[in-house]
């Protein structure tokens, strides 16, 4: 029996195969998530992986609900699983936000799933690095969470040889769209031509724009002159005093996908050009109270970073550790009599914080040994007596003797 | 708009509401998990959320299938969210076998979705810590896996005082049935009513019983001995080796509900009996097979425990830490002209692996030092001249100034 097209098996490392991918891997991504989170002072949050329809249709924008994975349940309820985390937080914010001090810095990890036509090794699901601010309309909080973006991909030893933050700003589009004289209301199509602008054939744009009333060499004209606004220069500024400048540029091509963003957007990208972006996002200031039926009003900004371009970003950079079992004690039980003490001895190690291993059957006194070394286990651990033990480092093969009980001194002098 | 009933938010403490779930004890939780398993050398694992419904109608007992949170997708596939880990952790094993060192090893957290019918306060979903081992048919396996269970529990302070382990085997009510004439093939039937016995009136288990050709009073004979069958007394011994027998005792009530245990079973109560079961496992020998269509066979063992029981005996206990925000250092910003270097220092002291915050926004300096103390900080650090910085202790209020490039050693020494 298989899993669902579209879905992953997690497996320990070494893997199986290629097409397999690492629990392992995903802990070491989770890990950095949160421990960049937590030097930036965000608090972890999460919600259901189910939510009502409703919360995603109310205003996501066209482009989410034809991908959504929804169903009826048994009670009759419209029911998907989120395809993004931003509703369900403006959902628990507006009902408690009073409870927390502004500016709000939370994150979570969730898995999102959207039902698209199944393409050869296109996924259903992945896990997402989601990071929002909210209560702030200053551009300081804008320059807050793109640097949060740029040290999680900093953690991962990622370098400005690796990636770059590309920034841009809705009301740069909105200026451009207004003094251009845009038809009135159709800024999201405007929007949406220029965020397809790199996927799309110049023929194709030309005709977009020219049915909104744009030529596409003035569009690309304002695209090249990368001319940061005010808005943009002061987050600029800020990312410099940090000495994180080096990690952004300004470019217009990004505008973001969901119709919900209203200021500052941002992608980061591989330099190479090779993967799709690693992570996006952009300040949202409507979303809070538009969720909230008009209950809470947060200006609020966020980005999600998933875990499939960057796993394959890592992998390629050779940024990823080897992933293996953590043992570091095997207990040797080379004397069936000696079992029972053995498992004293297993019990006191773990008691202590070791990963323990040992045979839990009689087995060869060098099997037991090689296994240890296919474990990379720092020491083994042998009773030769009842009361006296021998502790071994593997790799400089030191050995030190002495009473059981003091096992655990022993291991840290071996 | 609310989350669907049956499902949780999950908000940083300090918690707005009662009826409010906390993420960072579901982190605690995990974390302790994780943790214990490294130390007896488990690996994580994960399959997908959802999986083909016939994954868990197979043959997992009639019990379950009523409970499944299922439906029909988009492409008209029958799914299912997962009520439990085992079919899954079965598939994922069967697959690959091959590639890992028997016996295998293996723990997951997976969040399972269960649709009963809706009582206040009933959850559709929970998180279960999952630790499996395959491959192995001695009892040492059923020790270790004990030895775990019980580990888990003591990671969070837990006692003899708080838990014990109640152990039991399918294998001795097996002999019993045989051995009292039981009739063919109705063995699961017996087992669902001893599984009942306790919260069920003596009228109704009586006749229940009867009608499999047994009497209560016999059956409540063999529970209250206690005899440990051999089985038992090995795991007990292997238990004992390692000082953890105290935590144990033989009760044969256990059986439980699920039909694919083949062997000893077990479940983790609190002492006082307030709670329903912390944890429940036991002996799946021929699951591995029947899942793979006979591809592989594995005999096996596992167990489950559930966050939302834990979570509320630990609260009874008064085992759970305070949560709040885990910020080490505020930045004052008291002098805007040096909040370019202020934000420098925020960065050289997030990039040293510290928890930082300061305000995004122009701030009165004695708010500040205020938000410093309700966050709970060790130390602030401010720049009092481009070059200089003072960094004070909270608790101790002592003060040490020096050049801001020695921030990091100050911080040290304060």
């Amino acid at each position: 029996m298989e899993h669902l097209p579209g879905f992953r098996d997690f497996y320990p490392e070494p893997l199986p195969h290629q097409d397999v991918w690492s629990a392992d891997a995903r802990q070491y991504l989770f890990d950095k998530w949160r421990d960049t989170a937590r030097r930036y002072g965000f608090r972890e949050y999460d919600g259901p992986p189910l939510e009502p329809l409703e919360l995603f249709t109310l205003k996501s924008g066209a482009e989410i609900v034809g991908q959504l994975y929804n169903f009826k349940d048994k009670g009759e309820r419209e029911i998907a699983l989120r395809p993004e985390m931003t509703p369900t937080l403006a959902r628990m914010v507006a009902a408690h936000e009073r409870n927390y001090k502004k500016p709000i810095k939370w994150f979570a990890v969730p898995q999102l799933f959207r039902y698209e036509r199944q393409q050869k090794g296109r996924l259903r699901e992945h896990f997402q690095f989601n990071a929002d601010i909210l209560g702030e309309t200053d551009g300081a909080a804008d320059a807050e969470l793109v640097a949060l973006l740029i040290d999680t991909l900093r953690a991962f030893g990622l370098t400005t040889q690796d990636f770059v933050v590309r920034l841009s700003s809705r009301n740069a589009w909105q200026a451009y769209f207004t003094q251009h004289g845009g038809p009135t209301g159709r800024e999201y199509d405007f929007f949406q031509v220029i965020d397809k602008l790199e996927r799309t054939s110049p023929e194709e744009s030309q005709s977009q724009l020219a049915a909104l009333g744009f030529s596409l060499e003035a569009v690309q004209g304002f695209i090249r002159s990368g001319e940061p606004t005010a808005e943009l220069a002061a987050i600029l500024d800020n990312l410099a005093a940090r000495g994180l400048r080096e990690f952004v540029k300004v470019d217009y091509h990004v505008v973001r996908g969901l119709a919900y963003y209203t200021g500052p957007v941002f992608e980061a990208f591989d330099v190479q050009g090779e993967f799709r972006a690693i992570a996006g996002g952009g300040r949202y200031d409507n979303l809070v109270k538009l969720i909230s039926g008009g209950k809470a009003h947060l200006p609020a900004l966020g980005f999600g970073m998933g875990d499939v371009v960057l796993l394959e970003l890592l992998k390629a950079r050779g940024r990823l550790p080897a992933f293996a079992a953590r043992v570091e004690v095997v207990v040797l039980i080379e004397d069936e009599q000696l079992r029972a003490g053995s498992l004293r001895l297993v019990q006191t190690l773990r008691d202590a914080g070791r990963a323990v291993e040992y045979a839990l059957t009689p087995t060869r006194p060098n099997k037991q040994f090689k296994q240890a070394q296919e474990l990379h286990a720092n020491w083994t651990v042998k009773l030769v007596s009842e009361t006296v033990v021998e502790v071994q480092h593997l790799n400089t093969r030191t050995k030190r003797s002495g009473p059981s009980a003091a096992v655990l001194h022993l291991l840290a002098e071996t």
